[in-house]
């Protein structure tokens, strides 16, 4: 039984990658796949010359939110389409989400509008609900450190999408991604959300500089969610324009059509149609890094595509 | 389907439970128990005048570690024993725990010396196997925002030790309680585990003033790990002197036999002698705050009891 | 021109120390007055078994208020008296304080109480005014890193109450009074205050661990500021008597007749009464760990006076 | 004698601008200034559509390294040149600058090659020395509580870079700006250079979305050090094409010729010829978000110029 050593009162910081003195090169580790590895979730794919846009809104509310979101996104060229059935709620009493109900209103919105859907696994016993409904498992900020749900995830055949922690290091991100990978699953999409530090004005700090380390640091393609991490509508654009700038793959993004009545964070959310000024406003920003927006055109090549 | 209303970009402040605005009473707040729950494991009581320590290795390792360390800590008078059978560790390459053969001997060793025993479950999947041998189930700090293993330990007729989320505000700790007693199971112990700040020094920052908080704002009694805390053996002695000084109600304290042979955290494993040390210590401390250790004399009164 | 070597992107940890390879020997190390730094004030010895406690009002706010308090403390058992002549505040529209009035009000209210007064100074210029008037000059926490201040400091005889940083790390805080000592100033008592993190209910997290590392790593004297830290009046006491039994040296606490009407920090400010019941609740918690309130009677040994 | 209101416990948010009661209303908001201020520096102009890039070595450190560096950035586009004299330092053993012949150097070196210099001051005595050689004072992290400094400042006609304290909210840094704003100088530069959280693989955690909130608050330019923020040189480039996306008027960057040798924070200063590339890669950046490199042909218009 091997153990990782630990620095007496310290956190570990990345480089105990080579101080850990662990022989089992760690798979999460860009020298494992120096040219990245793309994750493929239907036509979609993460981590090559696209950026992948997942729009939609926070919780699944009821059929005509959720379509008409999905209506709207897709119109302005979303590639993903997201909502939570199951909501992690830092209060008993606040509206949990629909449930499976939510998972099939979130699945037949994405099928008739064309686009893989997302959703959050809050535990393992979920997984074999979910599967049939969504293209892609999400685990929330909250499970980030839940490792019986990771090795779970693990076995499942579908891509995880890893938010980190709230106040997860970028080694412990990453060593979460191990999980998964060690375990089975290589199509892991990671997702920067903020991270939580004093600053009271917003709902946690975007920390891009962890992004563009984690690009250097993994093959695995990572993307943000900018809703969430600030937590302030006037945020969104500028941050997803900085996102695509920094080097992420792809975006999060909390769309609502009537974000007044949301029954989550309808602070963050944008209005379908400031989303679509957003996806036009990518455009530029990533011709100008050398990137652009997915489009079906743009092939995948064999190398590294889960 | 109600929501908790929530502040643009804001984290939510304590005070918020009377802003909510929601009519139903949190259960975890003092009003609802003025003269504060006392939780009843085996003959020991959390919460009353007695003073509670629970000591054991953070990990079990074996036969001889565990029962030796069993027999030392029973020896110095601590009255309930701990011990991880499945830890949470940030690398899947790390040592993760005997399992069910730890819980045996955990189990084992509390009733040789007469001592309940503490471990911690790691998901809802475990409970079963945890019930029969433990006599509190411990939830991880990483496993705070678990509402779904929080709803799993609400059914159960067993008390629950909540460490808090090491980025959990008070707020939020208090709210995962309110999961637990929500949901059916009102025999919960709060404790504050350290807080993850800026300080590299030291693992955590052990939050002293938080636990002073809490124990004015509900009626549940508070232990603290100055352990985890800090993460330094030299430092656990008088954290552990300043908690009883600040009104907890008792502690959890990491001993092992041979700390630098310790698969986990040995750097702030107390040897037993130093356990020893502090037991005695401890008694002045409590008798200048109108406190003593718990001792079986300690009646329990009905009130309040569960 | 030699520099201390830094390690890519990390903060330096106090085992730097070591690490650095700088021969000089640091002069604030405890290995350079392996029996503890006395600092003297009038009468009153700060670092012996002696605890001193240091009362008053956050700002002096005029002759009234001022002298009401020092009369209180004074009965009370204070030892010092505190308060702000000069205010650092966030707005330039807050009231900055009385200046040098306020400082006269202050010295005037010491020595009719029989009571060494201290200060903040905010910068070098208004040294020369304050040595006349104060006894300790107080450096704030907003003020730790300011450089210029130390090296004026380091140049006077007087002695220095050095507060920690909002954000220091506990290596920062030693090497601040490093300055201090270097240039020539050794008597210098260092604050705990509270440092900055996520949790909203409190104004800072106070971190009383910090106080017990700094006592084994210095042989300066370490205060605690439970006022400052909580933010909140009711978690002052105990934190004062978990700051006791931590092995602090001492205590400095926000007393205010009328905080209702306090132009700074009412929330925090103790009423004479509570400050009364404080000094009773101290004495055995002292007593407790070996130490006792500082008393005439309490000689200072020659060895390490300053 | 009024004083801004304080919630017990909390920190003031930014929102308190309008709860706070004041009627005079904050000169920093952008509600003074709609269209937004421009600062001039020589003819270079902040807060104007041109983005403008101040680059240069951490410290002055001897001629050819200041004249080298200047020929280098300068060539690369650079608009003004940093460097500092006076540099604060954890430690009083580190160097601390060359002082008054750093000075020199400096403005030798920016006169030379045409561009105006910034350097940080560290203390209100320092401002007559430096008023003759610098372009734009600089206030660093470190004192941006120094409100004796900035109250100096306010009286100088010279243009100050205000940087964000290290833990500073967003609300007290438009207030430390405010100080410099009411005190009669209405030249301000606010300058991002990242938060200190718990991440230890980073130096500070860059605050993107503090820039963009910023930007909205007050109509005051903002500019972003990446350098300082990240402490990792591979992390500049990307994380200056993300200010730029983000809103950014501008950046301060450290450069440094032989940064191996260099005497304070070798690991994050770029080589001539990679900030050279970042020069390129910033233009079609700025492009995409409707802004430019500053160039002298972008006239400054009369509404705003100060």
């Amino acid at each position: 039984m091997s153990g990782t050593p630990e620095r007496g009162g310290a956190r570990e910081r990345g480089d105990a990658f080579a101080e850990s003195g662990d022989e089992a090169p760690w798979r999460v580790l860009r020298s494992r796949q120096p040219l990245g590895t793309r994750v493929r979730v239907g036509d979609v794919e993460f981590g090559g010359p696209g950026f992948v846009v997942i729009a939609g809104p926070c919780a699944v509310e009821g059929q005509e939110q959720t379509d008409t979101t999905a209506v709207e996104v897709a119109r302005a060229g979303a590639h993903i389409l997201r909502g939570g059935a199951f909501k992690p709620r830092t209060s008993p009493y606040s509206f949990q989400g629909m449930g499976e109900m939510g998972l099939r209103l979130l699945s037949d919105a994405g099928r008739r509008h064309g686009m893989p859907v997302v959703s959050e696994v809050m535990d393992a016993s979920q997984i074999d609900l979910m599967y049939d409904h969504v293209d892609i498992l999400q685990v929330g900020t909250r499970n980030m450190h839940n490792y019986a749900l990771l090795r779970a995830l693990a076995k499942v055949d579908k891509p995880v999408l890893l938010k980190r922690g709230m106040a997860a290091t970028v080694h412990e991100w990453l060593l979460a991604a191990e999980y998964l990978l060690e375990g089975g699953n290589p199509r892991v999409i990671l997702c920067e959300r903020g991270i939580r530090t004093f600053e009271p004005e917003m709902r946690n700090t975007l920390d891009l500089s962890a992004v563009a380390l984690v690009k250097q640091r993994t093959h695995l393609p990572v993307v943000v969610d900018p809703s969430h991490a600030t937590g302030l509508e006037s945020l969104v654009v500028p941050m997803s324009l900085a996102a695509a700038a920094a080097g992420a793959d792809g975006l999060l993004v909390d769309v609502h059509p009537w974000p007044e009545q949301a029954l989550c964070d309808g602070h963050q959310a944008l209005l379908p149609e400031t989303f679509a000024q957003l996806m036009q406003k990518l455009e530029p920003v990533l011709h100008a890094v050398d990137r652009m927006l997915w489009r079906p055109q743009v092939a995948a090549s064999a190398v590294g595509v889960r």
